[in-house]
């Protein structure tokens, strides 16, 4: 049995005592009922993930994938794909926008290639970005499989890898990426798992791609699928024809995440697409995600109906890099607190009749 | 001229140049355009307020007014009048969930009695409640006026006080309230103010009235307003014939916030009610607000629509007592800080057309 079908194997559901335990813990606060909402549910998730009735949640990890995607040549994106380089080089000088929001959230930042189409060795060699290199980008998917079946299996279990190298310092996982034209991908994705026949009802402009030219986009993507035929109840198979290797890579980590029972965050259209993946992998995992926020992309609220989730909030993000992953963290304390330190009836001077 | 019109006449508005140039900062910083949307908006509204592109936000203050109101003689609350001391008691103990998430905000706290039912002097006396009290709540609005005129100048001023006495030591206000029945004079305010004929439309369960109670709130506001037929144009006559001392002393604060130009942090449904009475008595203060979240009282959204406010999240909070306004803080650090510290075009690697 491999890495991917061991880690698998590993994850378990929620645990429905725990929420229980949680549930009647809030009901008997000295407030009116469920009065701070969706902060309440969130420590129910925290508290079945985790199997406490105080959640771990100090040491967060965000880790952020790059990788290349061949369906650029198409013209789906406006940013030529040397940017992935790029900016991925600005995240090793604390230059990118999720370095100030990791260390505003009080979050470790690691910074994976998995597959950025150019040499960043001096960067693994120094150890600031993570080695995981599948290969030099993605093919085009519009020309045939973005990558083997065994290629996608490689990222995934990386993911897996990093999850389980990190596990033991990490209470809480945050999730970014980095890849120009990983929204292509993320729009083919979801159009196979959620069988949607009017591709251009989940493909949007990314990062700023002109109105005029989103359609060039659609037509790719939909040539795309007709070409590949991903199979929508093989996950590995929809990576492998019409994904990406960091999103591949970020389906492991949670994976790695759930198999370790940690929470994990999600940010965005992306990194949704990988938590895809990972449900269609192992529809338990879905229980250790927590969805940061609402992207902009049209697709992505079709992705959070497949999943069961609604985010805890929307900004109008449409950044990635785990932007939203790392905003998200300061609720996730929030919640641990409201848990732990508010009164109940029998520690206050209010009666629940009082109330 | 007395304190309230002294402080009006101190409003300005936001500080359009200053927007300007935060606008033009954050377009030339090296990411897609306008990527991390509202916290950008927000990063903007907080220049024009401060008039400073690296706006203060470290030292925050959340301010907690109680008080109490006649109107629950007629049945539109569950709870005992006697809850608004006990629980206002709460909060000198640490023990209220504004403690707890003022804490987590890095927020220091300030309680007012503005108009409890009782007597609290051994908290006053000790300094753990400030005391600011027009009277032993307000008479029933079924009745005749909440409060006299003098006492609606009172109450606001007594909060512009604060907010004069605070303002030296506090970069970022925030509001909080706590007033068993305050949802049914907040419920008339926007009805007023916002000449709503349906009253049903802006009336809710507040902290958890049953369902089969609601019509009796409904009845009591619905009397209430047409038998004081308050003067929608004059706001001061709006908070003393349906309002309270808490409702009028929050307004007093953000007044008070605004002439010291520096940003209030508005919680819920009882705190944008203060919201209305001040943007009535100057509407440039509606400059100063920023809109944490959006209440589950359905007569939340049109509070909103009279400010043009829109909020930072939906949690599904009912609570109250600033829980809100606490959890925002956190939004409002990270927007001056991917303000003052993502690079630019100039300082990275990518260029404009690179993006």
């Amino acid at each position: 049995m491999g890495l991917l079908e061991s880690t698998i194997a590993k994850v378990e559901p929620q645990s429905d005592e725990y929420r229980q335990r949680a549930t009647a813990h809030i009901l008997n606060l000295a407030i009116p009922r469920w009065s701070l909402g969706r902060v309440f549910d969130l420590a129910v998730d925290l508290c079945g993930i985790t199997r406490s009735m105080a959640p771990p949640v100090a040491r967060k990890h965000i880790v952020v994938m790059s990788g290349d995607h061949g369906i650029v040549s198409a013209g789906v994106s406006e940013q030529p794909q040397a940017v992935t380089r790029l900016v991925t080089e600005n995240f090793t000088q604390g230059k990118g926008s999720i370095c100030i929001l990791a260390e505003h959230a009080g979050a470790d930042l690691t910074i994976v290639d998995m597959g950025i189409n150019g040499d960043v060795r001096h960067l693994t060699d120094s150890g600031k970005v993570l080695d995981k290199k599948v290969a030099n980008g993605t093919a085009s998917f519009t020309q045939g499989p973005a990558m083997t079946r065994a290629q996608a299996t490689a990222a995934v279990e990386a993911g897996i890898e990093i999850a389980e190298k990190l596990a033991v310092e990490t209470d809480v996982f945050g999730m970014g990426e980095m890849g120009i034209g990983n929204t292509s991908s993320s729009s083919a994705i979801v159009a196979v798992m959620a069988g949607i026949e009017d591709i251009s009802t989940v493909v949007d402009r990314g990062a700023g791609l002109p109105l005029e030219k989103l359609q060039v986009k659609i037509d790719a993507i939909k040539s795309g699928i007709e070409l590949n035929r991903p199979d929508p109840d093989d996950a590995l198979d929809v990576l492998g024809k019409v994904g990406g290797f960091e999103i591949g890579g970020l389906a492991g980590l949670i994976l790695g995440a759930a198999a370790h029972r940690k929470p994990v965050v999600i940010d965005g259209f992306i990194t949704t697409a990988a938590a895809l993946i990972a449900h269609g992998l192992c529809p338990d995992a879905a229980g250790y995600m927590i969805q940061s926020h609402g992207s902009m992309e049209r697709g992505h609220p079709h992705m959070l109906k497949l999943l069961d989730k609604k985010p805890l909030f929307y900004l109008d993000l449409r950044l990635g890099e785990g932007t939203g992953a790392a905003l998200a963290m300061n609720l996730i304390d929030a919640a641990v607190k409201v848990m732990t330190r508010m009164a109940t009836f029998e520690e206050s001077n209010i009666t629940e009749e009082g109330l």
